[in-house]
C-alpha cells in the first residue's frame, strides 16, 4: 500500500514494463511521501476479445480499422 | 470512464459477448446520460479452481452437483 | 458471482439506479445463462477531484470546458 | 456478496486454495453476520512478470535474491 | 502483496474488523507462506443505495423484506 | 483504457495529485504507445480504519508508531 491495479493490452516487452513500474514507482511515492519500498503495481493484460470501448470488442474494432488504437 | 469490469466465468461464445457488451454500453451510457464512446468494458474470465461460493470452490461444487449454477 | 462493478461519476436519480440494474442484471444473466439471483453489481461513485483523463482531472476540465462529458 | 478478491502469486496445491477459501468464508460470514452461501471469493494469480514491489519486477528481484519473500 | 479487497456492508464495530484483518492476514499468510508483512488488505464499505442483488437495490430489498440479509 | 487504479490514503492536496495523474498518465501512454487522451485514472481514498498490513489497522498502527510510514 499505496497499490495501484494497471489494465491494459499485453506489454510484450519486459524492458517496456521494467521502465513503467519504475516510473509509475517514483510518481507515486513521491505524491504519497512514502518510500518506494511500499509501493505494489499489478499489470493485468486484457486480451482484444475482452475488452469494449463504445459498445464494440477491440478485437472487432481492430478488424474494422486495423490503424485505431485501442 | 464510466467503466464497467465484469468478473464471471468465461464466455466461450463471442456472438454473446458482442451482444452483452453493446446492451450493457447503452443502459450505462442512458443511465449516466455520457456518449456511448466513453464507456470501457473490461471482460474477466475465471476459473473454477479460483472461484469460492460458500467456502467452496466451483470446481468441487460442479463435481458434487453438476446441475448447480455459479 | 457473476459480479459487476461500475465505476463512475456519481448518480443522484435513485430511480435511474435502480433501472440501470435491472437492466445491467437482465443482460448479464441472459450472457451466461445463469438466474438473476446470482448476479451482484456494485456501483461505485468517483468524485471529480479523484478522476484523470488524459492526465487532466475532472474537476479542472470541467472548469475549462463545462459542456465537455466526463 | 459481501466478496473477496485475492491479489497473489499463483497457489499450485488446490488442497491449500480449499482451505484458504473456506477459512476466509468463516471469518467473512462471522465478521458481517451473514450466512456463508453469500460470500464469494476470486483468487487472481499473478505471474512475477506483472508485478512489482518497489520499482522491481518481482521475476527481477527472484533472480537477483531467490530467497526473497514476494 | 499479496492483498485482499473485501467488497461489503459497513462493519460499524471496529473490534470485529480488527478480528476480521487478523485471521484474514493468517490465513493468506499460511495459504502463500509468506509473512504476514507483506500482506495488505482493504475494506471497502457500499451504501445499500449502490449494491444490487439479482437486479434489485439493497435499499429497496430491505424495505420490502427488513429480515432479508444482503 | 488503459485504466490505472491507485488505491492509497487520502491526498490532501489537489496540486500533488495534478502532478500524479500528468506523470502516470505520461509513463502509461509512452509503456503502451497510446495517446494521452485514452488512459484513464481512479484515485481511491482509503480511511486508516479500513487498511490493514500485516493484520494490524493502519489506524491502531498510527497510535502505536506515528512515525511508521502506512
Amino acid at each position: 500500500m499505496p497499490s495501484v491495479i494497471l489494465e491494459g493490452p499485453a506489454i510484450k516487452d519486459i524492458e517496456t514494463r521494467r521502465t513503467l513500474v519504475k516510473e509509475l514507482t517514483d510518481s507515486v511515492s513521491r505524491a504519497y511521501g512514502l518510500p518506494k519500498g511500499t509501493i505494489v503495481i499489478l499489470i493485468k493484460e486484457n486480451s482484444p476479445e475482452n475488452v469494449s470501448i463504445g459498445g464494440q470488442l477491440i478485437v472487432d474494432r481492430l478488424r474494422s480499422d486495423p490503424g485505431k488504437p485501442d
